[in-house]
């Protein structure tokens, strides 16, 4: 039997983070396929059951229900012994990075995403350009931090990488973002990533069904 | 001598998250005024000296230099023994909504604010059309929790309180948003904060210059 189960659909970059997470530690999960597309997030009783907060991911263990990428990654870093800060300075700086990745690295690309890809109707382009300059900001930021080190906290990957590249492993069809070119530390950053042992693109870890349903 | 400086403006809301905490603890803090409006948070030396994410807050204690209001006020909540968790699952929903904030709650209503009041263009009306309904979608989740709490995890207040009200402290001309007639559970709970000892107003407790620079 399956140790955790991860609400999610293959869509969600946020979800993706903890699968990957996942498959990187060798846990036993299965994915529970949450239909965002037909609006169960928005649904009262789903959201009074599973997450107030009406998102996903949300990572079952043991009876306990969690929610929040960020909080799942550091509790999934304490359960498995894996990816975790070695002390309260690496614990303190995997925390910096991963709120850094929710208040503006993720948040920004991901809504430019869905709103460029899967919102009906698109995102008006004056929406678009606004989420663009913030975007260009946040990955100088990390291009730059990732010039001279292999991950974030330099030699070692941690959920802190997992957090921020999330979203990185979706097809340039869907971000409209070819990193190859633009951003080449934060692309070599990626393809690292994508060479750790049991490390699986999102539409393969996780399940969804077209993303405009009918 | 100061235990604690903290590198701030006025304007700023993450940084008032922190100063408040400080003032709550009674810790013995001086602020060190960042000039924002003349863009020194954009100077390549600040950012190589203070902070690489060219943000404020920055915590000084002990020689050690802390940013990201979400890992601070955790740094503080352990130094000072007040406001954090008392158990792991505590420490877990304080995280599920410092990370809720920096994500949805803080990030959309503070950038919709900054656009509003100090941008120089403004926010363009569709970008804040945008900005308002993200906006809108939050603060119903909030309320709703708060509808028969008084605070985010029960009966006392926490750094998760002082992260996700942080920026309902500013004057309604300043946010556009006058939560008393429209989120009365959000509004009396920033009351009970407010009320707590200590508790001073953002302009009180920061320094500040004129919003827009000459």
């Amino acid at each position: 039997m399956a140790d955790f189960k991860l609400h999610c659909f293959a869509q969600s970059g946020n979800a993706y983070k903890v699968a990957m997470m996942l498959d990187l530690t060798g846990s036993a999960w299965e994915p529970v396929f949450v239909d965002y597309f037909v609006g169960q997030t928005r649904d009262p009783a789903w959201r009074a059951e599973v997450s107030e907060m009406g998102e996903v991911p949300v990572l079952e263990h043991r009876g306990e229900r969690l929610t929040q990428s960020g909080m799942i990654l550091d509790a999934l870093a304490e359960i498995t012994g894996r990816f975790g800060g070695r002390d309260a300075r690496e614990r303190r700086e995997i925390w910096r990075w991963i709120l850094f990745d929710n208040h503006k690295f993720t948040s920004y690309f991901a809504t430019h995403r869905w709103l460029r890809t899967f919102a009906e109707p698109k995102g008006h382009p004056e929406v678009m350009a606004f989420l663009a300059g913030r975007i260009s900001n946040n990955l100088g930021i990390v291009e730059r931090h990732l010039k001279d080190r292999p991950f974030l906290l330099g030699d070692r990957p941690t959920i802190a990488d997992l957090s921020l590249a999330g979203y990185l492993f979706y097809p340039v069809e869907e971000t409209g973002y070819d990193l190859d070119t633009t951003h080449p530390a934060i692309a070599a950053w990626a393809d690292r990533i994508s060479e750790l042992p049991g490390w699986r693109a999102p539409y393969e870890a996780m399940p969804a069904r077209a993303a405009v349903a009918a």
